[in-house]
């Protein structure tokens, strides 16, 4: 809680807007659900925009079945990442209208109708880095941000990506998703003006070292536009760009 | 160059706007200037919104002047990283009206007034975070991005971040620089909705492995809105930042 | 064995207390048992406080129904930890008084009634931790030290943890548990004045390389009351917090 | 702050013990100094029982006697680590009853007589570890808390160690400081029933990796009560020792 | 494109060899084919001399399928590496005139006969090594080169290698194929006078860490000649060698 | 081939002891025999004392069928290591007397009775490490060495090693098998007079790092006598103990 | 010496074109100097075509002056590498005609006129990678083979690339000399079809590990034409290129 | 002490050979010398067969002397490593009968005549790894063992090491200093029945990591009778093969 809440708290209360038992509780208030084995954050949604989201490796089902319920019942909606395909029945047999993404391994419950603000174009290197640039397309999706896809133009056959400038140039950020050398993002930055998150994938072998290469090659990219997430994080890839792009178009100019 | 802009230009040949030798210069402008050991990219404002920005480390004070000289020439303003003292008095003897910083160790001449647009709130861990911190500043100064610092609010102290949480929220976006573990990104994000910027430093020692603890501590971070750049990459955080926060507050509605 | 036992024997032996080969018995006495493939350390509870705790990994069952039944001879209580489920029913087979806890992997038998001595309070950052919470846990437990259990607390919703402040604050030492970015000791070690055991674990994926980007981390930390343990080391972690726990509430002023 | 400190100032106020204007304060106290580049913890030694420890490397002069004024203005004693001999001279200049161990690096000044509780017994492998082991020892003198040296006893000489094996026994906490293999603390903590602090060196070569290879040695030893801080961590390994032997010798019974 | 073809379209042009959208169309052609979710690069073998190879892993039944059919349409050769036996099952059956080698698991169909040009020795450094030896035969067989084998003549029994002098002296080009300490292509390169490509294999255990430690012997070969391609990567191995090989029996002197 | 023995043959050539055709033979003689894909190094015994040492990982059962066989017809004895239980049927199927060892994964056919020569004293760490001390054990006993088994004396329980000196010091090399910190050499070297071999296991999680922790503790033993091999490489350890053994009990004084 | 070798020996003294003395020489002749600490290979531009280039590192001048000496001797040119500016004034000394070149730090002395065979086209990334791509330009200047220079060419101005296609294009092999993410030769890669040498550079900071980052790209290029060697191995790059173009315009065809 | 020793001494005791104070003394005797911050190991000459070798990096001069006089008072003769020129200068002004080499970086003082016994050949791959075979010579001659030298015999001139073969093969155990790829012990093991101790040394650059690659090498070797040591630990490699070498010639056939 920032310093200008905790004055207009005790504004509150000296304006008499607040008994001091309701000042206790405001200012010792959990902004969270006691699940047992989890905390969900329910202030979440308040303090950054957006539900806390699930991450459902090592998670049983029936603690993921607690989560999505707490979640629910606050009016928040949902999304699990890593959800394995023995975990998404117990989720879909509960909540038969959930969304279950096999490719991107996501669980989707959305509230309502959402606004549709913001546009991101998602580029992969390559057709095996499909899975996780879906889970980028879910997350933006949940998000309420407009996708566009640009499949398997990597380097090695560089005017494919040339013949595709114009998707690239219409976006409010680019999510590039790329394993192996990990070159693309570097060369999409050169073309544009635009944020680009980089997510180095664990596509490859051997001197790859699972998606270090990639991810190094990411780090040190001389275009200076280019900004790096975890291998393999598709999810928060799509959260960021996601994020910037929603900004952009719709704020309050702050005083 | 595009599709949209490889069709235009032939429509304006077949429209006498331009001759076939128009057109042919045009394909195969080179768009950057030959300095001998460097290909200066003059067409990179065009196409990414701002000037090349020069990394001087190994590169002689002799290529740093051509460089300058060119940019100047073509009428782009100047930023230069890693500029050791030695180089700087070689450029500042040249061009008396630049701006070296010395802990920054940036060099930079602005062309004309620049109008200021977006907020940007830089954070450091610790006050032997500042030359980075100083780095990422001057780069957004120099974008015509204003700054906020919020200055050695590690998580050691915790409460020393909650007293700035009023700076942090205003801002487009937060540039966290930190060294040690790295774990200060993870907070600020956790408290605000607009994206973090996550900037290692090799402050440390033994295991710090030069940065590359906070490096992996900001990769992994729980934290959905943090993305990462290079070890002691001030300038890229700035940079990235300011894009973010100067996109967020002037943008035509792409159509 | 030290300098004052060897004189006290030999003194023993001046006195006639010993003849010289109850001399040659006590200073030739293995304090072990010779189990084929084992050397069981009997003399550890004398020297360490607690019995040898056995690690069941790359022991065969038979292997661990010899070392439990030694240790059951010479009235020590039991702790086998990464106990397959398998080894598990061989070991409750022989001996359906223990108490096999899947979660932790620990298998234990106690011998009669336990001292409860010291508080330590055990933390997660993330649901995925409980694994190895659990083993931490079982661990206090055997030793007969009070346990408090914190969960799912990580940083990207700080306010969870300062929820929970009071029984960090009334701990004799605090065990915290996380992987990821691991930043979560470092947090809890601002808030107090006791010792925290940090614990990595592999929680993760990517650049959290198995759970070194934590430990990394945990290593690095600005905090001045963190140490750490092996990733995933749930049982060491354990170990020294009720180490320290105990001989906090029991000792003699040494002279 | 937490929950139960919340409810006491809300009741203060209540019972007018307190004004609202003193409850506004309270709740959004900084606890710190602003120094600039410098965010100083004044609150440290009430939530961790001693004041701000200052690590020197990268801090200039200017903000190194910044710091210790600010610390002896609120009544604190200091104590900073890494510091140059350079520095040193610019500290003893401004504060004569400062204290510098060149070997150590450290720079204290005591404030007032002390009470001495707690016994730690400090153990180097070899004479190259001195400067670690003294800088472990100034840590402990500041604290309070009394030392036993034990110098040189690495493993290749064992019967060095047995030797001493009464000065380890006596001791609240033990730190154990090596380089090269890092095999001491193992061996140290077979024959003991305290908490053993592990502190790897970088005293080695080739595949000693500046310590790497000491810390993985640390980290996975055998023996149930050994933690380990960072490489060259002399700082934190005495201060956790420190911690746990005087809270061992000084504490109320929690309610 | 070069600077030379766009010149001659535009010459093209303004001679009436080409209209306006003729040169709208050949500037922006794809120059690939679009499958969804792969963007196939049928412009490869004019730019680079064989048609774009498929990397399997990763790739459903269903994409193969659709970039054989593809590739196959254009009248190109098809060859794919790293097929597993399942996709391979697919992909005879819908090609039954293909070639799937499980040892080497590649794919191929040919496309009419091929002009054989070129020599190329494989030398193994145990018999281990075979897999990735016979990819590397497979990838030459399809460029249409000559091979000659080489089985295990690693460096432990030196005679071996010398008894096959012969072999390797009359190559355009020698591809080592060695894991463990990947010692051979030095040796290997001390006795030719043609380029020697390095193909570390991930052979062996421990220290070997998965072929690393092959690849950093053979990077830092004594050897003038040898250089060196990513861990288990036959195919690159096998075609940069027959690159070499087909080019020196076969090529216009450039203008 | 040495200088001697060129002068030699060609001094027979002279002497009239060898025609032309035998000179011939003999400098161009393989010395191995040609399996396809292996070639078998016949010539090994005369030159290092043994005949070659199968390497069973990657080889097929009708590969190692091939060179069993080949061994056998030229009169040398077999050493297969790293033999799966499926392969040790096809073995012992076709060699019934052969010998394997299910926890060393050995494989041997002896080829008459063997003089015993030397003694080596195996030490393990812990009973996890058995499996790399048998095949130690496997080794030295075809190699014709006596060998004494001193089990599960690691560091944490000191004394038991100490109860053991005697067997270690009678040894004219000693191996010491363990995994997790890798101490147990240093402390045997400090002990004795003779070489010690050290061999790191992979036993151990976490920062053991496959056995990463125990090689580099071992490589940097401040005892000075003590050597090391390859993770979990028990063959090699033997191997050297045994000729290291072997030579001290038979030797013709060089002149 | 290979089979043929040795046949056509005994032969000659068959046929009294050779005495046993003049066959015992040829078979044992040594093929090099002994320099007291060096032993220098003057029979290696027999086997490989180029004299033995001289790694001039950890040599003192003594040692060079020694070699330079005896390859000029044995009329044949000298190439050393890695000569430090000190210890070029020492061979200049003696060798007024050499000729050192301070950015590559190479040291040549050129026998007789060398026909100019072969075109390579050397490309850098930046103009930071200069020195690495002078000691290529040497090189190959020394080997006698022609260089194209295209410089500063980075992925992040894509534009600079395409406008140098048609140098990139008429080379027999191209040698990219990269640092930063290394990201370069995969672009060449696809344009071309002729082999592409990768030489890392040290060129970055941070994560770029002091060129691993790059290294590690290149190792992971998708373009099958693309090879590497050593970080900063400009001349082994510079080498092999200049051996397979050399190659390329002038063989017997093999029998 | 062993188990027959302590029986001993008891049973002197019984016999009336010792009182019992002698039989405190004997049990409690700390065999070292208490120096203040260093205990010398003054009874390793009789369990290891040598004085304690004393590591001079990060000891003072005034420590080396205090070391030095101590082992001179026992009568027992010094070898200091790692010495640098200005501590030389230290030690030879106390003690002018010393012998440093500045090469190998050793101090030496022999006491009295030593008989010398046994033969170990040291093998360097380059001139570069000359320090470190200095360092092994110089141990070895301390040790009293007869050396041979053979420079310069790296794999890419094979001929080199076959001509030297006779050398190889008349020791009693090889020492081979090795940088970079570190593959020449492996070929040298493969031509002798003697152990290999191999020595990387950190000669070379990039991808040698600091002399990593070639300790990888080494421990990866296929040669069944190659040990390695620490990196540039040419101290450890010549005393290892000094005690094989030592002990062949010269033993008690044990009980």
């Amino acid at each position: 809680m920032g310093q200008t809440e905790v004055k207009q708290l005790v504004d509150d209360l000296a304006n008499g807007r607040l008994t001091t038992s309701d000042l206790t509780a405001a200012l010792t208030a959990s902004g969270s659900a006691d699940l047992g084995d989890t905390t969900l954050d329910l202030d979440r949604r308040r303090r950054c925009g957006f539900p806390e989201v699930v991450y459902a490796e090592g998670k049983s089902s029936e603690t993921l079945l607690r989560i999505v319920g707490s979640l629910l019942e606050s009016n928040q909606s949902v999304l699990a990442t890593r959800v394995s395909l023995e975990k998404s029945e117990a989720l879909l047999g509960a909540y038969p209208n959930g969304r279950y993404h096999p490719t991107a391994r996501t669980f989707r419950i959305d509230i309502g109708p959402r606004d549709v603000r913001g546009r991101v174009t998602v580029v992969t290197a390559g057709t095996s880095d499909l899975p996780i640039a879906e889970e980028v397309r879910e997350t933006l999706d949940w998000m309420g941000v407009e996708t566009t896809m640009v499949h398997d133009v990597g380097v090695a056959g560089p005017h494919r990506l040339v013949y595709q400038l114009d998707k690239l140039r219409r976006a409010d950020a680019i999510v590039v998703v790329a394993g192996m050398e990990g070159a693309l993002p570097s060369i999409v930055g050169g073309h544009v003006d635009c944020p680009v998150i980089a997510v180095p994938t664990s596509v490859g072998y051997g001197a790859s070292l699972g998606g270090i290469a990639a991810l190094l090659g990411m780090l040190n990219s001389c275009a200076a536009n280019v900004v790096v997430v975890n291998i393999d994080g598709g999810f928060k890839g799509g959260y960021v760009a996601g994020t910037i792009a929603r900004r952009r178009h719709h704020h309050e100019v702050p005083s």
